[in-house]
């Protein structure tokens, strides 16, 4: 299936890009991301349009790409400054692809098709990334499989009794309250946990000694695949009833049809969770997707070996009706834009 | 070339089975097979039919599977029993493809194709294998090929003289009487080497001093690729006259289109040969299979480079008539199988 | 795109082959190079006709190949000159490819195609190689990468100052005189650098306190992708005026359409430059030849991803005629060939 071309997919952190240029395979595309010298980004093709060479691999300067091969130099809008050789000559065609980019919440989103339609559509807006309340956790894994098989992982969480032990306890998968709900082309999987024990994952933000919480999970997906979770706890036990929130984005990039850029943020509130547990909630979640998430999504890959998920015939529950939903939206614009 | 489906492939050994539960591709398809707790055995796709997952990565108990992704518990006849989420709903899709099965002679037996045809034809009988005379060495190695080469290689085993100085001495491929036939669709090719010398593989097995043998090693093929070789000596030193047997059986089963599960057996009469040889016998063997033929079939299927035996146009020999029987009665099965 | 057939191909070195023989795949096809034991040198498919399996893999002796599977010996010619098995049948298809071979200045030819047009061509005739005045630097290096790729690094050297400061100096690139000429099927890319400063390169011929050479690097190539660097520099200093030459060649076979043998010679004058300085000059050349170009061209490769060069349209600069020039000629030459 052709990737959704005239959409935001996030290319990396804001983090990560003032560390130094972002090289990195998009949509089968090759993009180099760097500071363009202005207080703006810029995000290009990495590849010389002379000779093919990665621009990656040659020297990047604030605002300029030099050509590792045969020295050509682009400025940040892609257009060739300086041809070392001979009289010069710059021809239109050495201009790199400059693809429309932004900054938003920390996140460097990217656009893949049609540059002029960049601006009718903004970026996921995820405040609460940038909320001065909030402290942002954040974690980058890439993921061996196609990235529809992420998304539905992240549309029914119920998965997370099998895998995830830090995260629901074992024995609490039958308890969710599951909905889906689609509104226009925005899919939610709303994740009730009623009267539940407490977790690890919420034993760590709450401190020892909570005993009953009220659980939720609410996965809010758009198109292409990019996801918002609010997950968070409400204390049952007496005398205490605080209300502890994790959100989180799940933002997924294809690499390739068969290999997914996985960013996650999740976001804590300064002034409930300690600073000092930060590294223990990033280690149990980053475990979670990392080392519990990704083995099984890519061993799903591996069993579906380059079939469809439908014509495969899933034996479909309700707890996939979100993932499905979003499925389809996907394949209807993905359609559309085919036409 | 499509595998012959409504066959018995060997899926293991029983020794195999009695230890854990066997995970293992056959004809490209994801087989799991267990103890079913009520004294027989079950072979189960290794597919979830909800998610793809592979079950043999969940908790196997004796009698039921538990899907690692999701929760879901299978019974021994591949019933899902069990859907721990929401209102437990069991849809007639929660099945996983039964495989019928059987154990026989130490042989756990697979059969691929339509199961109501299963009964119509008993897997292949070995009873030496299960003779209260003999003890049995078994072994088994991958090897990186098309199985027929496999089948090719054990139906002229003139090779040994260049490939097994273990089991047939320099020089001695001449002298081998080579004789095909075919009965129905069944192959055998038989080596007979009279008066050869001793060779290192029956020195052990009959002690040292024994000067001159008749060899014989005559190979017995059925479709798919099973294959029963009778192998012996019959000692020529004046005042000996001993027979010994070593009767074997080779057991081919695509992995792949490239790639083959590949159990030997070999069984001994534990009044002739000693027991303290087994490890002698057992390491001779297997290093001839594993590290001298494998690496040679394999060599074969990289020079074949995907391309089809015949159409390569091989120099057939006279002592190519077994195995150029045997693939012809093969693809025939094959072709009706696919009307 | 096809290779071309009708034409010599660099298979190795003399001395390598006077090592032992030589197997490699050329064109997809392996072959084995052997001392015929009459003086000459085979060329013969390295593939058993008789079940496939590699002849290099055998006994190699003067004049005649065993095969490691089931013994078939071949003679220098390719024939089938026993057959140890049964009464020893030796059918007319028991006959290797034998492909035409040359020696010639130090390298070791083959012809891929029809080999009675063989005669009609010469090898490409590199006679500084071979030269009483002359040492010769020899290396070997695969690259992963289509051979047209390498040929377009060697026709336009301007991506020295670039990749190789061990051969052009930082801000020289812009100086270089750049020409292309076709003369028949032969192009040539001439580089003239006038009144530039010296090379370490050079330095290391000359010795030290050199200050300014007019250097040049004349790059003639023929079809399929053989080329002659003449590469030499002479000295502007007063009271100097020395000539060096380091002439080259840089022949390149293919081992797939996406891999290439490249053998490299740079010969210098044992008059002039000093024996001692050998070790440094071919560690100085085979770092930028395998450390530098080699890399860069196999990213190249991988951008490329499987497309064609000039469906691609690369910005060609003035710099390019060469290597567009002999793209051109090759694949006339290919077309010419496939009618």
């Amino acid at each position: 299936m052709p990737f959704l071309c005239n959409a935001w997919y996030a290319a990396g952190f804001a983090e990560e890009l003032a560390a130094g240029p972002i090289a990195r395979t998009i949509l089968d595309q090759p993009v180099v991301i760097i500071d363009d010298g202005n207080g703006g980004t810029s995000a290009l093709s990495d590849m010389c349009p002379h000779r093919f060479a990665p621009l990656s691999m040659g020297r990047i300067a604030v605002g300029t790409l030099t050509c590792p091969y045969h020295g050509m130099v682009f400025d940040s809008a892609g257009s060739c400054i300086h041809n070392p050789h001979g009289k010069g000559a710059r021809p239109a065609a050495l201009q790199l692809r400059n693809y429309p980019v932004r900054q938003q919440d920390g996140i460097v989103w990217i656009w893949m098709g049609n540059p002029s339609k960049a601006d009718q559509i903004a970026p996921p807006s995820y405040d609460f990334l940038s909320a001065p309340e909030n402290t942002v956790l954040r974690g980058y894994l890439k993921v061996d499989a196609n990235y529809e098989l992420v998304t539905d992982n992240l549309l029914d969480l119920s998965h997370a009794e099998f895998l995830h032990p830090f995260i629901m306890p074992e024995g609490t998968a039958t308890a969710i309250r599951y909905r889906a709900e689609q509104v226009d082309n925005r899919v939610s999987a709303y994740h009730i946990m009623p009267d539940q024990p407490n977790t690890p994952l919420f034993e760590l933000v709450l401190g020892p000694g909570v005993q009953r919480i009220d659980g939720f999970a609410n996965s809010h997906w758009q198109a292409p695949a990019n996801l918002m979770l609010e997950t968070g706890a409400k204390v049952l036990d007496e005398g205490d009833g605080r209300l502890v929130l994790l959100p989180q984005t799940h933002l997924l990039t294809p690499e390739t049809g068969t290999s997914t850029h996985y960013f996650w943020c999740v976001a804590r509130d300064r002034n409930i969770v300690a600073p000092q547990l930060d590294a223990m909630l990033h280690a149990g979640l980053a475990n979670a997707f990392e080392h519990e998430d990704e083995p099984m999504i890519k061993a799903v890959q591996q069993r579906m070996a380059g079939r469809d998920f439908f014509e495969m015939g899933p034996a479909l529950l309700p707890m996939d009706e979100g993932s499905v939903r979003a499925r389809r939206v996907l394949a209807k614009a993905i359609a559309q834009e085919q036409v």
